[in-house]
C-alpha cells in the first residue's frame, strides 16, 4: 500500500499470485470501493487503507459513513475512522494521522511477529488459516508474520487452508514462498486429521474482532480450528493488534458477522459449479469464544487471556492480563 | 448404473450436475479405470461397479487384483471383489451374482434410508457432507436417502457442504433438487459456524470403511464434523450397509487412507489458484473414531455402537448391539 501525491495505491489482492497490479484511489469512496470489493482485505490493511481515505476526504463526516459502510465485521475499519475523526475534528494534519496510523501498524505487527515467534519451537509444524501476513496488515503480518520472523532462526513447516471460499490460503502460499518457508496447502476439510494425527504442532490464527471477554471473529473457518486444537490438546494462537479490539462489545454474539455474495460459494472462476437456481449461504466469518484461545499475541506481549471492560482507546492497556 | 449386453454403462458424475453423459466399461480394465478416475464413486456404487467388473472378466483373479488395486479406502470394492471371485469359484453364474450384489444394495439402501428417516424429527435441519445419495449407492443413497425418505412426510431443510476438494456438494445439491428439497449449500469452513450457532439440529454422513471396533473413514472433513457435533451437543448418524464394514481390522488408524493428485486442491477447473510450484497435499478421507458416533443406521437397524469381532460376511449379524 503507498500514499503518493493524493493518490492511494493499493495491490488488487484479489489478482494475487497471478499478476501483481495496483489500484488507485483518489477519494474516499474508491478507497471504499476498494475495502467492499476486497481489492484489499485484511483487519489492519482495512484500517489502513480507511485511514488514508479519510485524509483523501473533503467532507469527512461523509467519508466516515461512506468508509464505515464499506464492512462491517473487521473493527480495524471503524477504529481507524474514528481516530481520523477525532484528528480532524482537533485540526490536525489529515495526512500525516493517516501515516501515524500506519506506522503504529506497521511497529504494532513487528512487536507481534517477533512475540509470536517466541511461541513456535525449533522444528514446529504449524496451521495457518486466512491470510494474515504484510498484505493483509501492511506491517510485518500477524500469524503469518510469526512465522516469517520465526524461520529466521528456526525450521518451520506450514499447512496452510485453501480457506473456501475466496481461497486466501493462495495469498498465504504466496507469501511464505517470497519468505522461503516450506510449506504445503491443504483442503480446510483437511486440517482436522493432520491435527488429530499429530502432524500440527500449533494454530495461528488472525483476528477481524477481538470483544471485552476475549470471543473473536475472524475468517469463517476459524472456530472448528479451535475446536479441533481444544480436542486434540494443540495451542490454538490468536495475533492481533489493539488496533482489532473492540471493547464496546461484551461478548463474541453481539459482533455483526458480514453475509456476502453467494456466487462466492456457487461458482469457480465466473463458472457455476452448481445446478441453476441453487443457493448458497455464505457469511463471511464466524465467532470463536474465548475458552479456545491458548494465548493471545499483541504489540503488549503473550497474553493469558482478555478481561476488563475498558472504553477508550488509551485506557486500553490496562485491561490486559500479561501471559506466563 | 445400468448392465445391458454385456456393457457397464455408467453415469459420469464428474460432469454432473451439467451434463448426463454415460461411460460404457466392456471389461474389468475399464471398469477400474473408471473407479480409479472417479467417473463412478461413493462406496457402494464401486462395490456394484466392481461386481459387473467381475462378471465381465475372463480371468477372475486378473480381474480381482485390478479392480482392487483402483482405489484403496472404500472396503465395499474389496467386499464385492470377494463375494464374486467366491461364487465364481462355485461355479455360480457371474452376472447373476453381480445383480443379486446390486440388488442387495439396493434392499439394503431402502432399509437404511427408511430407519434413518425416523431419526429425523418434522422440521430438522439436516448437515450433509459428502455424496451418499442414490448416485453413489446405486440404490436409495444411505445419508442423503435418509433425506429424501423423510421429506416424503416431513419438512426437512439440508445445508450441504460443498466437500472441496472435489466438491460432491454438487452432486448432492443436484439429488436434494430432484427430490424437490429445500437446501443451501456452505463452505466446508462454514459447518462449525452453522453448528455452533443452532441452525443444524443433526449431521448424517456415509462411510467408506466401518471396522470392527466402530471406528470409519469418510471422505475427508467428517471427522471435524463429528467432533463440533459432539462439542455442541448434536448427534452425528453414520449411515452405511454391511458390504461397507470391514472386520479384518480392529481400529480405524489402520485403515488404507488414499492421497490423490495435488492438482484437485491447486486447480479449479483446469487453472491453477496457486502460485507455479507450490505443493499440495491431499488425503481423500479421514478416520472418525467411534466415540463420536450417536448411531450408526444399517440395514439391520439404528444401533448405539459396534462391538465384536466378526470375521465373515455371513457372521455379521450377531456383532451389532440394537440400538434404544
Amino acid at each position: 500500500m503507498v500514499f503518493k501525491d493524493g493518490v492511494l495505491s493499493l495491490i488488487d489482492q484479489r489478482l494475487l499470485p497471478h499478476s501483481l497490479k495496483w489500484i488507485e484511489c483518489r477519494n474516499e469512496d474508491e478507497t471504499a470501493k476498494a475495502i467492499r470489493d476486497m481489492v484489499v482485505r485484511g483487519a489492519p490493511a482495512i484500517g489502513v487503507a480507511a485511514a488514508y481515505g479519510m485524509a483523501m476526504a473533503t467532507n469527512p463526516d461523509h467519508a466516515a459513513n461512506t468508509l464505515k459502510g464499506s464492512r462491517p465485521t473487521a473493527v480495524d475499519l471503524f477504529n481507524a475512522v474514528e481516530y481520523m475523526l477525532a484528528a480532524i475534528s482537533k485540526g490536525k494534519n489529515p495526512l500525516e494521522c493517516a501515516i501515524a496510523w500506519k506506522n503504529s501498524i506497521e511497529e504494532s505487527t513487528r512487536k507481534i511477529s517477533e512475540k509470536g515467534a517466541t511461541l513456535l519451537p525449533d522444528g514446529s509444524r504449524v496451521l495457518l488459516h486466512c491470510n494474515a501476513g504484510p498484505l493483509a496488515t501492511t506491517g510485518y503480518g500477524t500469524s503469518l508474520g510469526a512465522v516469517l520472523m520465526a524461520v529466521k532462526k528456526k525450521k518451520i513447516f506450514v499447512y496452510v487452508d485453501e480457506t473456501r471460499p475466496r481461497c486466501q490460503g493462495a495469498l498465504t502460499s504466496y507469501e511464505l514462498s517470497l519468505g522461503g518457508v516450506n510449506h504445503k496447502v491443504i483442503a480446510d476439510t483437511a486440517a482436522g486429521s493432520l491435527i488429530h494425527n499429530g502432524f500440527v504442532d500449533a494454530v495461528l490464527v488472525g483476528a477481524d474482532r477481538v470483544v471485552s471477554n476475549g470471543d473473536f471473529a475472524n475468517k469463517i473457518g476459524t472456530y472448528p480450528l479451535a475446536v479441533l486444537c481444544k480436542e486434540n490438546n494443540i495451542p490454538f494462537y490468536v495475533l492481533a493488534p489493539l488496533s482489532t479490539f473492540d471493547f464496546s462489545i461484551k461478548e463474541g454474539k453481539d459482533i455483526v458477522i458480514e453475509e456476502r455474495d453467494e456466487n462466492e460459494i456457487l461458482q469457480f472462476g465466473g463458472t457455476n459449479v452448481y445446478a441453476k437456481d441453487t443457493r448458497a449461504f455464505n457469511s463471511a466469518f464466524d465467532v470463536t469464544p474465548a475458552k479456545y484461545v491458548t494465548r493471545y499475541v499483541t504489540e503488549l506481549g503473550v497474553l493469558d487471556k482478555i478481561s476488563g471492560n475498558l472504553r477508550t482507546h488509551k485506557e486500553k492497556q490496562p485491561i490486559f492480563q500479561k501471559g506466563r
